[in-house]
């Protein structure tokens, strides 16, 4: 699935009518103003879009700049001023937020030549010594720091307002979220709890630093190797941890702790060593308690915390005892794969590949009627993937799009948009879910009738690039952006591209997206490839107004043998996990390689192998049939 | 010619006995502590290896590092305190260094796990509370501010020493240079001076910022269209300039502005229009001058600088008045070749070419019979290169490396390593010159006698990258650090690479490595590739204790015609100027794509038509045999 950072995707269809927000903002105002609400009037406030995590996926209860605004978009910022109300989103938004915004609301494209950025507004607008609030929590402290700077400069402060003025105004504001948790076994996450706490310990203890703060919530899952469903699509929950040497916290409310499945994975009730004794603290004593750790460290002392960290709890942390990287031990420790995780992803993809097998041979058959559009074809590949072992829900909201569709990239189908599959329009299925056991993310492209030579083309240049990733032997210690061009190179030969990353880290039963990898010529931050990390490799190539083509594997890093081995490095290459076929009839064989040909056959083979005994255990004889159809070898002609 | 950040050549011959130091340090501890030199005492004293003008090579009265510790590789920084001496350098000069300096110094090996920082070293060493001294016009600012705040959260305090101390006890340091100027007219530079002031002034009224320091010697060169022979290799002179929107200041020393040909060339004696009216100040008054203009500045505006500059000049400028920048508008300019200047280039790499091909005839001949060292080799390529039109000087110490030898990648022949040329091992010749009309830069590697199928299989992948490349065709907008991989796909392939950047961006009459563009994994700040930006294409393998290989083109960035043309975008690609056979000896041709071997075909082609043309012209009979001997078509069996 395609990541544009800060990507964020929600079930509810786009509405494209316009939010009235007079009244709201109205009431914003007088809250900005009101000794109730704010020490001191605040003469601006600004609604950046995320939550206390920093997490991709929000929970409904932080849809709070939707709700300010009607522009329900994955990436934008909202600020209110006294007399103006602006927001900046970029390009893939400025349409549909245009159209769900009133005209109280002042469109700030950001990326188009004399838009303001936020800071320069401000000062632009405000009167002399004014106050800009925000939630601490829901501002990364780069970002404030950023900003501060600016308005400091100009003589106006940046100031946290500690409850959020949204919410105060949002009258019928959902619950934050707190669903039940799910413990996964050893057989599902190699190492236990207790052992992860204890590596990290090790890493603290390298460092000399006795304090770690968990903030992202997918760490706090793989840590504890418990999952949630509190964000839709991603299987975590709200909760923060703080680990000591010889303590731990876990920051979670609810009565999610009474369960005795995860009382007894987390050992609640037996005899522990007190270093492993979990102390259960309400979610919302975060601060006080990072406070009343930092009133009480020796002068040398440091807590550490990823630099991503909202401000609130970054500035809890007094400067001379903040550790801050911006990758920590867990991130690191989840991207690298172990023995079990990689067993288990390799389950999930074959059990994804048996569900798009008997999609795609539903599709061959009812296409051609005209009964099936992009809503209902996402509904039945949900449908066969939810009869698949270990389903738990789906890893993303379906892209599927067919025809012009297909060139938005970022596009789901909405009843307004949605287009019926027809013989004569390229189709395009990003799609994945979360098994128990894995998380997969998989883009076919294909057509049911008889693709135009110049469509074959296009496909083949992609095609061409996702192999030039997927066969790509490289040292160890090579970042990923060091690979993104190998994707482009087939396209940019005749003058074309995408406008996109090649890759993103993907989980294991967790976030879709997860760093600290990736192929994307945008990071340069990323962390070398390892073997064991999991990353997608998906070029495509968008005609605006006619067809999109994506062609998307999730791959597994692994180690490489080579003729030499250039100072004992050592190298690594990609194996594809995602095992779906890949639509032959699409390529223009005289535009492969005869290396390209051969990758082609043998990642089919390798489909017919291992897929087409999961389809025949399963009993799936008809979609088995369609494997075999569509993994015949190709040849170049001579 | 490799490029290391940083990198710097000295022409004297590397000394590989240790310097007394005992009584150096001894004096400078005194005037650390003598109230004539400092307002209160140091504890510490930094020696960064620079100059005020943040110069990649340096002119002997700046090698103070050098003259401190005896230690004269190009990256360093010596830190002396009361007790203690300490140099940090890279693994580059490990041994270099460590051989260099007697045992009043302690070898701080970066990049080794658990050497400190030069700041943490300081704060684990320094007495509670003590003063940190650094000539503020040799720290970049940017360098300044990390270590400063380090010092300040540990007790300490960074202290700019306006007097340099190591000046003070260096009794026989050098003057400064102070060497003539040469005039640039209008058909080497394509644009006069004045019409580039005015560009600068239009840069400087759209960000609404009335005043611009130019700080880097090449940037001065190239603004005035004036060279000079300050600094060995690169035609600089010492000046800083200040352009205001009505006014320009020229700081520089010496009688220089004596010559009426510079006289005529800058108009000091014509009536111009006041804003083109030069002000010649004195080179040391740039500090009082810069302050005088920010005292007069009114609140909102502003100074721009790049923020490579030194502290001393960026901390001459209110922090609200600076306007700081990466790269300067006069970078990008002078990155961008005009038609004149693209013309020049051409020129002086066919002569350099002419030149090396008589060098390779006389290699050829006189290589078997043993008489041949890398030091009279090196010799020989400058004597034909000096007999070309408009030669002015080498542009870097000559790399002339035979078997071992070439294996080191900053390898300089000085007599103790000085080795024979020989029919059993590859030689590996990098050099280049400097003309009136353009700046060469060629790296060939080549072998007289019959290469190992391991040698040739080597170099062949080498060849390949150098081609994947030269041959790239990538869109408009694209850094160049995102074609760095395709240089090392084939060698990765096989489990080899090379550790250092692919290529560099090349002035034009001016300093062989310029900015803001380059190819390579390291740089991520390089601006995108522009046509008309001239760049190195110079991959390379090494084999420790045998050989060296590397293939250097200089390049031209031109528009590139495509079957397609995305979105408008527009495509680049690059146009070889250096035009020098690539031995065929060397090349397994079976490793070659049909494409590949039409690339060298091509390419030899085109040196047989226009280098031919020129030996002819030239009368160069016996090296025009060479040259047809050494282009000849190479053929991939079937």
């Amino acid at each position: 699935m395609r990541h544009q950072l800060g990507e964020r995707r929600q079930r509810a269809g786009r509405k494209m009518s316009s939010k009235v927000t007079t009244e709201l903002l109205k009431q914003l105002r007088q809250v900005m103003r009101s000794s109730k609400h704010v020490t001191e009037p605040i003469q601006a406030y600004i609604v950046p879009s995320g939550d206390a995590h920093q997490s991709e996926y929000i929970a409904p209860c932080d849809c709070r700049r939707a709700f300010i605004s009607g522009f329900d978009g994955s990436a934008g910022t909202a600020i209110i001023t006294e007399q103006n109300a602006a927001m900046w989103t970029d390009g893939r938004y400025f349409l549909q937020a245009a159209s769900q915004m009133d005209n109280n609301w002042t469109l700030m494209k950001m990326g188009v030549k004399d838009t303001p950025s936020q800071e320069d507004w401000l000062v632009s607008v405000l009167p002399e010594g004014s106050r800009v609030g925000v939630d601490p929590f829901i501002i990364p402290a780069d970002q404030w720091k950023r900003m501060s700077k600016v308005l400091r400069s100009a003589g106006h402060a940046l100031v946290p307002v500690s409850e959020n003025l949204i919410d105060v105004v949002w009258v019928d504001r959902p619950h934050r979220p707190c669903k039940p948790l799910i413990t996964l076994g050893l057989s599902y996450t190699g190492v236990g709890w207790k052992e992860k706490i204890t590596i990290l310990r090790l890493k603290m203890a390298e460092r000399k630093v006795p304090w770690f703060v968990v903030t992202a919530l997918d760490e706090v899952a793989w840590l504890f190797n418990l999952r949630g469903s509190d964000v839709e699509y991603n299987p975590v929950f709200f909760a923060y941890a703080i680990i000591g040497i010889n303590s731990i916290s876990l920051f979670i409310d609810g009565d999610r702790m009474t369960d005795p499945a995860v009382r007894e994975h987390l050992q609640l009730d037996s005899t522990l060593e007190p270093e492993f004794k979990i102390q259960v603290v309400p979610y919302e004593s975060i601060l006080t308690e990072l406070q009343a750790i930092c009133a009480g460290l020796s002068p040398k002392e440091k807590v550490w915390l990823t630099d991503k960290a909202s401000y609130a709890l970054t500035e809890a942390i007094p400067k001379v005892h903040r550790y801050l990287t911006p990758y920590t031990p867990i991130c690191m420790g989840k991207a690298v794969k172990n023995e079990a995780e990689t067993a288990g992803m390799r389950r999930a993809h074959i059990k994804d590949a048996v569900a798009l097998c008997e999609l795609f041979n539903w599709l061959e058959k009812e296409v051609p009627k005209g009964t099936v559009t992009e809503i209902s074809a996402a509904d039945k590949a949900e449908e066969f993937r939810s009869q698949q072992n270990d389903f738990v829900e789906l890893s993303f909201a379906t892209i599927s799009s067919t025809g012009p569709n297909g060139a938005i990239i970022h596009y789901k189908p909405v009843p307004e948009t949605n287009r019926t599959l027809s013989v004569s329009e390229i189709y395009l299925l990003d799609s994945g879910a979360q098994y128990k056991d894995g998380t997969t993310d998989v883009t076919r492209t294909m057509h049911f009738g008889t693709p135009s030579a110049y469509e074959k083309e296009c496909f083949t240049y992609v095609l061409k690039g996702h192999i030039a990733v997927s066969a790509a032997i490289f040292p160890n210690g090579t970042k990923g952006h060091l690979l993104d061009s190998f994707a482009r190179s087939a396209l940019w030969d005749t003058g074309l591209d995408y406008l996109h990353g090649t890759g993103h880290g993907v989980g294991s039963f967790l976030n879709v997206h997860e760093g600290p990898c990736g192929i994307s010529y945008k990071t340069f931050a990323d962390e070398p490839l390892e073997a064991g990390m999991v990353v997608s490799d998906e070029p495509g190539y968008y005609e605006d107004g006619s067809f999109g083509i994506r062609i998307e594997n999730v791959v597994l890093v692994i180690p490489a043998e080579t003729k030499y081995n250039f100072k004992n490095r050592g190298s690594l290459t990609f194996e594809p996990l995602t095992l779906v076929p890949i639509q032959t009839k699409m390529i223009d064989v005289h535009l492969l390689t005869q290396k390209e040909c051969d990758w082609v056959n043998n990642y089919h083979q390798k489909c017919r192998e291992v897929i087409g005994a999961e389809l025949e255990r399963q009993g799936r004889h008809e979609a088995l049939q369609w494997l075999l159809k569509e993994t015949g070898p190709i040849a170049r002609m001579h």
